[in-house]
């Protein structure tokens, strides 16, 4: 099965839900069309689709799961507008389609970013969201600040700006992609075990390292497609990484011991599901199709 | 009195909190840097100000009105870092300091804006914020996207950079203004009396619409003063908004008609105040002193 497959309903659940948040909270057209730009044209939903299967195994709101799905992927989806910016990646193409600044204009791009960060904590703040009580909902909200700023997302884009060109060592890049990307994945995680029941609240420490374990295996995984892939299905030239001068594990570690340090990671990951007296089944496959993806 | 006077006392409050947060909330040296300088170089503090005059108005609690007060000044930090961008308006000079991209880059201008974006939220919804509960801790919080977000300030930059070089009449002007600035300064007030006692809720209607008017004649003011003001004291060049052919009230109604429709702004927020049972003089006191300020 192919990681779209796998995603599918919960892509469309999540697409359609944000399409139609999007019309409900914004006002300015041209503004409006460029934050879907960002946020509806394509893209696995690997961080709804863990956060909704998390909830769900943990008999949790599907509705408050929905939103904070929504939310999470928000998130991710302003820092993919304005990681792209000329200023910072200065990259053209995502997801096989224009980005934000060049389908529309970097002053646009730019506010498209703040807007969609700014619409995922509205998402997550509305009242009530399903029959989640206010102290879960406010975790959730902190959860997803704490994972994207100063601390989180933003000190990891920081941390890669400051590396490019530069060598670093196997720690120095896994400090910086569990910043930028690892640290979302597990706010994934985190806030899908929220909207469970409470009884569920206990096994938030395994369920976070299952999600450390496999963003980092994601990252791993996406270092050696971008030296082995196909910029058709990968939707960005390859080699695009070793020519903006990035450092990767591949560079570090060769394909093939990167790619032992991805099976390594996999098993990581699935061995700290072992604890969890819930049927985890749905994350064992989805880290089984998610690590074995050639896109 | 003056503006800076009048503000003196919450400006160290407010800026003795931020550097606290900043240092607690972030890992990356240059990021940290680069937000700092955005949010603690100077400024008015005009939304922080409003915000714990109405929470201690209307008996609030102390501790949560500073850290939102704080949070309101973060999203007014970004939104100025992010405005100054080469992409954006393209200014060097902020409060007479280099901007965030001069001083720094624009890439870590960009993630600092971000940043300083999600700190906001950060500090909103930890738990506990003094004695608030968390109901009212998530309406702080979405009132804070809401009026943040693409139907408020992001819609409202994006009307202005739609219109620069563009005729534009007084409602659109009026329009624009109220989603740019109007918002988050209505947001202010809004959380202000959320930090407040539970009877004091009804009269949030009554804060809301001083703010609005406040809001609007603090801009009919900032336009008369690009036109009659003094560069060194205004900290950016005098005529600077005719030079980026921004539309301003001054050019549609000339000095002498912005300063009526000023004065009429000034009284209608007075008269909102009229029928609140509490204490407003400090709220009176502060539009006198900030709608006949001279930078």
């Amino acid at each position: 099965m192919s990681i779209n497959a796998l995603t599918a309903e919960v892509r469309e659940q999540v697409d359609t839900f944000l399409q139609k948040q999007l019309s409900r909270h914004s006002i300015n057209e041209p503004l409006t069309r460029a934050m879907e730009h960002g946020v509806l044209l394509g893209g696995k939903r690997v961080r709804p689709y863990l956060l909704m299967t998390i909830a769900d195994i943990c008999h949790g709101d599907k509705h408050a799961a929905l939103a904070a799905a929504a939310a999470i992927e928000l998130i991710h989806a302003y820092s993919l507008i304005h990681d792209d910016l000329p200023a910072m990646d200065n990259d053209d193409l995502r997801r096989g389609q224009p980005t934000c600044h060049i389908a529309f204009d970097e002053a646009t791009a730019i506010l498209a970013g703040d807007a969609l960060q700014t619409l995922a904590f509205e998402l997550l703040s509305e009242s009530p969201l399903g029959g989640l009580n206010a102290d879960r909902q406010l975790s959730m909200v902190n959860a997803l600040a704490r994972a994207s700023g100063s601390a989180g997302m933003c000190a990891g884009q920081a941390i890669d700006l400051q590396a490019t060109d530069q060598h670093v060592n196997e720690t120095e890049l896994e400090h910086m992609h569990k910043h930028k990307t690892g640290a979302l994945i597990e706010a994934a995680a985190t806030i899908g075990v929220l909207c469970g029941e409470e009884k569920a609240q206990k096994w938030q420490p395994h369920f976070k390292t299952f999600a450390a374990h496999l963003g980092l295996a994601f990252q791993v995984q996406d270092d050696i497609l971008d030296v082995i892939g196909n910029t058709e299905l990968l939707g960005k030239p390859q080699g695009s990484d070793t020519a903006a001068n990035k450092s990767t594990y591949v560079q570090l570690l060769g394909v093939d011991g990167a790619q032992q340090y991805l099976n390594s990671l996999h098993e990581k990951a699935l061995l700290s599901l072992a604890d969890i007296p819930y049927n985890t089944a749905k994350l064992e496959q989805f880290s089984d199709v998610l690590l074995k993806r050639d896109h």
